[in-house]
């Protein structure tokens, strides 16, 4: 990650990738299909714990305190590690084929949720939106902390996000 | 479009595309780049006009509403030809590659709208979660427009998933 910060991330290979993590070519791709999955491979991680918190959130939760829930446990997740996070942001604001995968990453974690709302019997159209809806705000409240100015912890400005959309909806 | 449903997407070529069309090769690529543009041509148009109908909507109006007004605009569009969206739709689903396009031209238009609204003064994060909640209300109404069991217009669909959105956010 931090060879793509130095060199970009076209102009960075697998082995120099492999070289730098002290790995050969070949034990590379046993843990990544490709270069742009480095980025990427964190998804199914993410995935299972926001999964995993709907399905724990308590029965009396409506579907978005369950989905609120579970982005704050991702925010408190991702407050470990603000520097990667941010490093791996710029890597991917240059780069539009990046940008595109990370569009269909949170469009699938949009769909994991909502599937995950539908086993605690939401039903349709509520789960699809509140999908929709939670993921939108958990980009919006990424988007502004990984930002230089941002002083705010991330389980903050999801909160803040969520205000901001129950304000929108609800007016 | 009709060859996608005869042959299926892979099995469709340019040429086959043009004959049917009644042009030559050369013709078709003055006006699309590959056979997938022919697919998603009509996204700068729709988003024309949901840009020109938040534009255009009352000072009045909320962010959500000027977006609602944007959606049943291109909602009733879209009901001049449903026959041609269901099978775009067919298409489509049939084709991971075309279903990623799709999320990115709806992440797009959703960018799109938060800009219109920004331009009339809507602040972010309202602005953004807007874009995306209306987008996300639109994708869900227009599945449920295209699927054989639907009686409904497209434009009462929107309104039944504004409904549920602000159900949604606002319990």
């Amino acid at each position: 990650m931090a060879l793509y910060g130095e060199r970009g991330y076209e102009n960075t290979t697998v082995a120099a990738i492999a070289e730098r993590a002290g790995l050969t070519e070949r034990t590379f791709f046993r843990h990544f299909a490709d270069k742009r999955e480095v980025l990427f491979s964190g998804a199914a991680a993410l995935q299972d714990l926001l999964v995993g918190a709907i399905t724990d959130a308590p029965r009396s939760a409506t579907p978005l305190e369950a989905a609120a829930m579970a982005l704050r446990a991702a925010g408190e997740l991702f407050e470990q590690g603000r520097a990667g996070s941010v490093q791996r942001q710029r890597v991917i604001d240059a780069n539009p084929e990046l940008q595109e995968r990370e569009v269909i990453k949170l469009a699938g974690l949009a769909a994991a949720l909502a599937e995950a709302l539908r086993r605690r019997g939401v039903k349709d159209p509520a789960a699809s939106l509140t999908g929709e809806a939670a993921i939108a705000v958990f980009r919006i409240a990424f988007e502004r902390w990984v930002a230089e100015s941002n002083r705010k912890r991330l389980p903050r400005l999801i909160d803040d996000a969520l205000s901001a959309l129950k304000t929108v909806a609800g007016g």
